[in-house]
């Protein structure tokens, strides 16, 4: 009987994960009931909201349990099909965790149908990182012609498709990331029109230079330090979409001074806008026109964007903590099957 | 010749503002310009926000000079009239700082002709306080039926309107104030749901225990340890005007734990909305839809109030550092003639 791997969390991680905190598994390979399908995972989805899902407090849905797989999306095929509306050899996407086969209902995967682009770029740009930056701008964000726009986390999924679309939209656009070949990655093919490495020790000082006309719109993407960068440049009426905060996922470092007043009185002052959102809260309303808009950018080379594959189920672990500490370079996508 | 009288900035305070912070002086009496009036002060306005003109980075405007007359609003009598548009005799609301008279020019004076209120209320429930109540709810804050409303500061001109109008919109009102006597007004005279005195000891427990439901909009005049007992609270989707900052004027305390990123994990988690604001952004808007809606409820006693009148310009320093401190019950207005 054929076997399948899975990775489970072995326990839950009090701050940085790390290889411990998983656990690689196999069982006998699950057979699909009626109105299920099975399927083989081709790419899965490494995100850093998944860090969230590992804290028994998981801040938007249940929490993964301590032996249950990794939750997670993929691309797959399907092997077997006992529902009418999938049929062996179909490309989906669905939730189907860090695992190289899972049985699924029907109901929870979804079709590839445009082979326009490669399939992984339905877990990047045009997947849920893609269109929760697509949304974060279009919905709060709002850059207008001539403004100035700073995105943190800039070569990843989100970052690199906000900086695109903002520029397309009449922004200026800065990009903030760790490392010079990042930031020289953001400027020569990304067309940012700059990029400050958050790593440079007068980081702070460098992002002011490179905003001579302060900052309209500030996607966040990190929090952490940035965020204290960022905060004075905001101009009067600037917005600040707050799609992510990976400096706060694995705890909120304490630096001896509360940041929160200097925050507050500067919301105050220059009439900001700050909102949290999650890409969920916007799929009825604009995932069509998302995939509408950005679909054929993507197909025809307009838009970029950059993944780093892993090879093997068995390498998830370490690339994902990688990830939260920054070592990844775009997307990170895993080559399962 | 006859002399007039005005209270000037004295130093710039470091944190709270003293009794030294000021001096009262005077002068001859001004004679007016072609295109001017004399007017006579009758109620000066005092406010939070005049601390933040006491700074040399002043937050929106510029800086109030050392040795300049104090700013603020003030209801006042038209003593001598150089302009076709007022007599001797007109009332008007006009920026003429801590002064029993002054020399104006006719266009920074408004008339006020609707004598169905008494003329304190236009520098409070029905002025610029009143006002910012009203539009950082209608615009920002948006309670709908059934939601819990929360607001600090309740007693003051902010608070107490931002709680009766919502109120009014079907929400489920709670004050916050300093003090058992305050949080017995706000029940008993103003009609909110529910008070929470934020001087208590378990004033966070209180203020969950008020909350069932959690907090839908957090109308905020305070910052401080407030917002870390609301942060909890707040739901998913809330609503967070921030209106005024006052436990952050006289400078940020330091607790030794940094609010921040529990600020924006919650801001990140339950996608909150947090809009600071002015009421200068909204005046061509809603000023006129504003004196429609609320100046009839105030005339009819729907729309209740609380003044603290002080008598004297002498008085206004005390007044106002008392006000800083949370000693004020109500809108702090200076009779001055």
């Amino acid at each position: 009987m054929e076997a399948y791997q899975r990775i489970v969390l072995a326990s839950r991680p009090v701050a940085a994960p790390t290889l411990d905190t998983f656990r690689l598994e196999s069982g006998a390979m699950p057979r699909p009931e009626a109105g299920q399908l099975l399927v083989r995972t081709q790419y899965l989805s490494l995100d850093p909201y998944m860090r969230g899902r590992m804290s028994s407090a998981a801040p938007y849905a249940q929490p993964v349990a301590v032996g249950d797989t990794m939750e997670g999306e993929a691309i797959a095929e399907v092997m077997q099909s006992r529902s009418d509306e999938f049929r062996e050899g179909d490309i989906v996407r669905t939730m189907v965790g860090w695992r190289s086969h899972a049985a699924i209902n029907a109901k929870d995967a979804r079709h590839v149908r445009n082979r326009s682009v490669p399939l992984t770029v339905y877990l990047g740009v045009l997947g849920m990182p893609g269109f929760a930056g697509y949304v974060g701008l279009k919905v709060i964000g709002q850059p207008k012609p001539g403004e100035t726009l700073a995105v943190s986390a800039a070569t990843g999924p989100v970052g690199s498709l906000v900086g695109q679309l903002a520029k397309r939209a009449g922004a200026r656009t800065i990009g903030i990331a760790g490392g010079a070949s990042k930031c020289h990655y953001l400027v020569s093919c990304l067309d940012f029109d700059a990029a400050a490495d958050r790593h440079a020790e007068d980081f702070a000082r460098v992002l002011q230079d490179l905003s001579p006309d302060g900052i309209d719109v500030y996607f966040d993407n990190a929090g952490g330090p940035v965020w204290q960068a960022v905060l004075p440049l905001l101009n009067r009426y600037a917005r600040v979409p707050v799609c992510g905060l990976i400096a706060f996922y694995n705890g909120v470092p304490q630096t001896g001074r509360d940041w929160l007043g200097d925050t507050m009185l500067t919301v105050l002052r220059r009439s900001l806008l700050i909102r949290g959102f999650l890409y969920s809260e916007f799929v009825s309303d604009y995932y069509d026109e998302f995939l509408e808009e950005v679909g054929p950018l993507v197909a025809n080379g307009e838009i970029r964007y950059r993944e780093q594959m892993v090879e093997g189920l068995e390498a998830a672990p370490s690339a994902f903590v990688g990830m939260l500490e920054g070592h990844n370079f775009g997307k990170v996508i895993v080559k399962v099957a």
